[in-house]
């Protein structure tokens, strides 16, 4: 059995390949930049692991996680575009070093050549594997909707966050999982509990990437710190500190939502800090920590495999990038 | 066995319903907007033809009948935002009545839709269809961008045109029938000559639609005549034009294609009409369009079958929209 680095280094190594055909270049060639300029590789490590917690790595599995990887890029590449992000991992994104329609159509290539990859797969689970995939694509798409809905509203419930975030993040996670469990053999029950860990763990990383959006490390985090706030998304720190604010740090951060201050990061962190807003976010990491880990133990497998999943939440949790 | 006409009826009866889920609504009423604003629908019919021309219609090629249409729509969504399109079929484009990032997002997800759709067919010729779809589907994305490349360049070859368009138009045709035709029970080399069939037929449509871009009456064609000059493309029109024209032609297309002249259209049409544009395209659609009938011939049903397909080849030849 492979540990989490290991299945990274296995991954990372079959990936480091062209993904696309030659021609047409001006196509192509920003496909490959994009997918060259890194990632954690989180998602398709996540299909393995599922595969491995119940047999031996088949070959389908790499498959799958190529897949995987693609249609998550593809995501990034629309999702820059949605919310003109210039940076992504410090590079700069498909629109800003190409053009617009050239990012357009590479996402969209992106995705169709995910689907190319599955369609290797062995035709005994293929229409299962298809329908999670389907649906999970679907489910990211209308997350991503949501999400800019959002940051239009006044006022966003921290369950609609939580649905949001869950649709946008949690589900390709948990899927991953699933799919990987699949080409593995598991059984209904033992797929159910471990997408249900992936959702878990999905909600606990974007607590924490909200966190980092605002407390990371600029050079570390590879992306601008204060994004979030600049562009008035409702995260789990906005509400929350909206949630316990009092009536003048509210009319501040309604001011704040409301106008382009260009000190607008500097004074929303301040209210934050008031607010504790740090210490509440890793508190509600650690408790969706917890219903993870839950759900993982109640898997019918001897608890030496699921170590490598262990040690993923773990790096996903203790991660200062 | 159906006419053209009736399988036309049927399909379109299946398909005015709902395409999406409820919710997110801002996300899906979008879609169904653009669903329901018309089109030919030529590709889902082509598909039940294509099953059809070898047996009883399966429903199965309604399923993917629907896959496509959804398909081919979700091109038209993503390309009317890079072609900056303000109507589509007389109506505001999705990017126009809603915004850029919804338009974006519905037709990721108009994408993922119609392969929703595929996963339910029979688990028997799955693989073999989904991979005529993705190759094709990657294929339609290769001919857009070659379209933009092309705006840009200097000259390009009949050729490299023809290349283009058959990628960008025929190969969704040509995949279209020959997937039904798979759901029918088509042996392989029956397959070929309707996958050629449907590319031929897709290039003498093409030069139909260069034609009415330039010469169709605006009210029927349902969006801007003379588009496709305003935007410098190169189609067949402009291509056989510089290469019959004289010096003075010649230059007057090279100053008109470099500059903004608000009588562009007026002008390029003039010398369109000098250079016998209208009659030459109308000869090499016919040139196509018995290619297309030789490849019809050769495919071993008796030609009974062929009439609805032979009706679909007059229907688009002869249309004025």
């Amino acid at each position: 059995m492979l540990s989490f680095q290991e299945l990274s280094a296995q991954f990372n190594q079959s990936f480091d390949t062209k993904h696309f055909p030659a021609a047409p270049n001006t196509l192509y060639a920003p496909g490959e930049y994009f997918l060259t300029i890194g990632g954690k590789r989180i998602r398709p490590v996540m299909c393995m692991m599922g595969n491995e917690l119940f047999s031996d790595i088949h070959s389908d599995a790499f498959v799958v996680a190529r897949a995987i990887e693609l249609f998550h890029n593809f995501t990034l590449v629309h999702d820059d575009m949605m919310d003109e992000a210039s940076l992504r991992r410090g590079m700069p994104t498909v629109h800003t070093k190409y053009d617009v329609n050239t990012a357009l159509l590479v996402g969209d290539v992106m995705l169709i050549r995910a689907y190319e990859f599955l369609q290797n797969i062995q035709p005994s689970y293929l229409p299962k594997i298809l329908k999670i995939f389907n649906r999970t694509a679907r489910e990211v798409c209308e997350g991503q909707q949501l999400d800019m809905d959002y940051a239009k509203m006044e006022t966003v419930t921290m369950d609609e966050y939580i649905h949001m975030i869950t649709l946008k993040t949690s589900v390709l996670l948990a899927a991953s999982l699933e799919i990987g469990a699949i080409i593995g053999g598991a059984g209904e029950k033992n797929c159910e509990h471990l997408y249900e860990f992936g959702k878990k763990i999905g909600i606990a990383f974007q607590i924490q990437d909200d966190y980092l959006d605002a407390y990371g490390n600029a050079a570390d985090f590879g992306k601008e710190v204060g994004g979030d706030i600049k562009q008035n998304k409702k995260t789990f720190l906005l509400l929350h500190a909206l949630s316990v604010a009092n009536a003048t740090q509210k009319e501040a951060l309604a001011f704040q939502l409301k106008n382009e201050d260009p000190q607008k990061v500097e004074k929303v962190l301040t209210i934050f800090n008031e607010c504790g807003v740090g210490a509440w976010a890793e508190n509600l990491k650690a408790k969706y920590l917890q219903e993870a880990f839950d759900h993982l133990e109640s898997i019918a497998v001897v608890s030496a495999r699921k170590q490598p999943l262990i040690e993923l939440a773990n790096y996903l949790m203790n991660r200062n990038k």
